[in-house]
């Protein structure tokens, strides 16, 4: 089995309860709720069961305590994850709006993932790994994106693979940011855009001519992320399209990343377009509807039983 | 009327809303309340009607904007409070243990309040100042004990004076915190500690001969806060203890800082100690009154309403 490994930041997420609520006054609140999207990518594949670990930073308070104790549960290997005192775990405050958008209030670069570093032990995982994944909301200071850079380098070196999903956030833009999203766009082999995210990196703005370029410029394939519109997966053998599972959306938050933690599997494990895409689906059906960042990360066995009350619903 | 300036943190602060709860697990929280142990007292002063104005700094986001806003509204001069875009608003989290007690998780020397320094503004607030307080959580690093020493040094130097309260949480102590906090007992002129803070600076461990040693070493006044047992004034001139009003304690964070508050606006009046406390006591009532840490602060007919209804139940 191949291990795959990502570097990024941790956070806890604190979620307002109420559509339309805002920080501009007291409100219910809810968390805190492991996060961070390297983090809920990773705890999706260790609850499918493949090899991983990640390099991360936190500080040493309960909000650190939370993530590494739900990693280490889902069978993530957190040994490159460093516990900073006098350092602040990173947080994310959310809220929704009634048109379904959602706006953050984050603390990231000046969080302990501020001093993400590599050491030893994350040495020693990129060592032992075959496929690094790759957020853009990672790249968010100079000392991130050099860690990032150094697992890509190194692990493409030795034959391995790089996934990459843009996953951009006008709250995350940071210095630096631009110019290691395209240094990524340029290396990876699988690229994992949501909606418009698709043109971050092509001179066309149509779809099969956008994919067409990044195929062209090296990329083994390029999966498309619709939402509950489905995903479209192309390759140099073609295109492979899946509607998305029927699922009542709780909260959009980490789909997207159980989704790409679920392709890259799959892929990782050379099963066809159509069942990667398969299940990809399936881990952002099961996202989706629970409420909280990476509480909707599902085992194995969840996934199989879910796949498996669909096969019944085709059947009827 | 005399001028109030204190320098330090400006946090939101988000509430477990049930005792007991942990920050291990997610759970119903409460929030963002504007709050900063130093901001809780420059609102309860402004809304007392005395000129004020704070010294820190915060993010461009939210939660910056939720202090400032509120801190305006109560007639808190916030030109000296820089907003810095890319840094994050300090935060505490705060749970209750089912012994009363509190934890906290706090992000303060590494938020934007970490930013904090002297700028035009900050100058120019502290030439307008007649009086500084401060508050030694505010003392979290070297550039924060670097403004405050130095608006105490000016304003002491013209003439002016110092309140201090010791205000020491464990979770907060830093480098350099220590000889900050005996540098300020060594020249204030107000001395606000709550319990065993009495005996932080004394060889003494003994309440009466602990306040001779502090008044011996040049402070005019110390203000023993006792919470629900009241708070006793010492002078050269004597003691003077008066029992707190009887409060529904719905949450004691910030009542000592709307104490403090009180006691300050009253002691630059020139007020008795007796009539001194009375104010302090009316205002640290009300505090515990309120679920939130800067909620309770009460405008000055609110207090006068109390203290009229106080007066009734004591002639009753």
């Amino acid at each position: 089995m191949k291990t795959v490994v990502t570097a990024g930041e941790i956070v806890v997420e604190i979620m307002a309860t109420r559509v339309g609520q805002t920080f501009l006054e007291p409100g219910p609140l809810i968390g805190p709720f492991p996060s961070g999207a390297p983090a809920i990518f990773i705890d999706q594949v260790g609850r499918l069961g493949q090899p991983c670990g990640m390099i991360s930073s936190v500080g040493a308070d309960d909000f650190g305590t939370i993530n590494i104790e739900r990693l280490r549960a889902s069978g993530v290997d957190t040994s490159a994850i460093a516990v900073h005192e006098g350092a602040a775990t990173g947080s994310a405050f959310v809220r929704y709006n009634a048109d379904g958008s959602r706006n953050f209030v984050y603390n990231i670069a000046h969080s302990a993932c501020g001093l993400m570093a590599l050491d030893g032990a994350g040495e020693a995982l990129i060592e032992r790994a075959d496929h690094v994944h790759v957020m853009g909301s990672s790249l968010f200071s100079a000392g991130a994106i050099e860690v990032t850079k150094t697992a890509v380098e190194r692990i493409k070196a030795r034959g391995g693979t790089l996934s990459f999903d843009p996953n951009v956030r006008p709250e995350l833009l940071a210095d630096g940011m631009r110019e290691a999203l395209h240094w990524m766009a340029a290396r990876c082999d699988v690229f994992l855009p949501s909606g418009a995210e698709l043109f971050l990196f092509t001179r066309s703005q149509v779809e099969e001519d956008a994919v067409a370029e990044i195929l062209a410029g090296g990329c083994s394939v390029v999966v498309l992320k619709k939402g509950s519109e489905g995903a479209v997966h192309y390759d140099r053998a073609g295109r492979t399209a899946l509607p998305a599972f029927r699922a009542e959306e709780v909260d959009p938050t980490g789909a997207g990343d159980c989704f790409g933690a679920g392709f890259v599997c799959a892929w990782l494990r050379g099963e066809a377009p159509a069942d990667a895409l398969r299940l990809a689906n399936a881990c952002g059906a099961l996202a989706v509807a629970k409420k909280g960042p990476m509480e909707g990360t599902a085992f194995r066995a969840e996934i199989d039983a879910f796949l498996a009350s669909q096969n019944e619903v085709d059947a009827a």
